[in-house]
């Protein structure tokens, strides 16, 4: 009977690291070389702030609609240096491949959110890049 | 002694519920809201290709050099848009909070690198935001 006490307590710490095996692949796969699609906007002076938030809440939204949106985060400017050209919003979508982005451009609810975007959108800036 | 095995039967599952309950707040932690600091450059005609790998190695070296970058990604553009204003290098050095910018701007191997820089640079565009 104690060898069968002992044998639970030489299997615990084997559980634990199987465990975390279990996790280490999709971190890797989620950390290698994604492809970011970087977006800044300046709106024109007259755009109201509430269509400034209804812009902001659908282009975040776009993540539950387009599939190959694996990462999606923006914020507003908050640079001490004066180098922003008057931008005031960054937007970072990230896709795994450049094929992701091939299906978000011409997605239909990408194009909406275009159309709604571009009567308020004094200019844009857009770079993409796959992370070295 | 049956009741000894059905005790490490019981703790098993609470061991691993444990261990995973440790792990979530640095999850947190390190996903919770950090300070993206966005800097693209565009380089001059003239710059020489060996004068711009050695920008990109100095920049990305700063992650060793300066301790509150706690991530660093760059590449390239690689956007079939055409909205990249002539910019063809996009870094994305991101702190835990705008204290890590605070130490990093005036840090003696950040202005060495800007001093290496700018010579070469034809102009820089720079957006920060704490992701919503």
């Amino acid at each position: 009977m104690k060898k069968l006490i002992f044998a639970f307590a030489a299997l615990l710490p084997i559980l634990v690291i199987a465990d975390h095996h279990k996790e280490a692949p999709a971190a890797k796969e989620e950390t290698a070389a994604p492809y970011r699609h970087v977006v800044c906007f300046k709106f024109k002076d007259e755009a109201k702030p509430e269509q400034v938030q209804k812009i902001e809440k659908e282009f975040a939204a776009l993540k539950e609609k387009i599939d190959t949106i694996t990462d999606f985060e923006w914020g507003t400017n908050v640079s001490p240096e004066n180098h922003a050209q008057g931008f005031t919003h960054c937007f970072i979508v990230t896709f795994k491949d450049k094929a992701g982005l091939d299906v978000y451009l011409p997605h239909k609810a990408h194009k909406a959110f275009v159309e709604l975007l571009l009567p308020s959108l004094d200019k844009v800036f857009v770079i993409d890049f796959v992370a070295k």
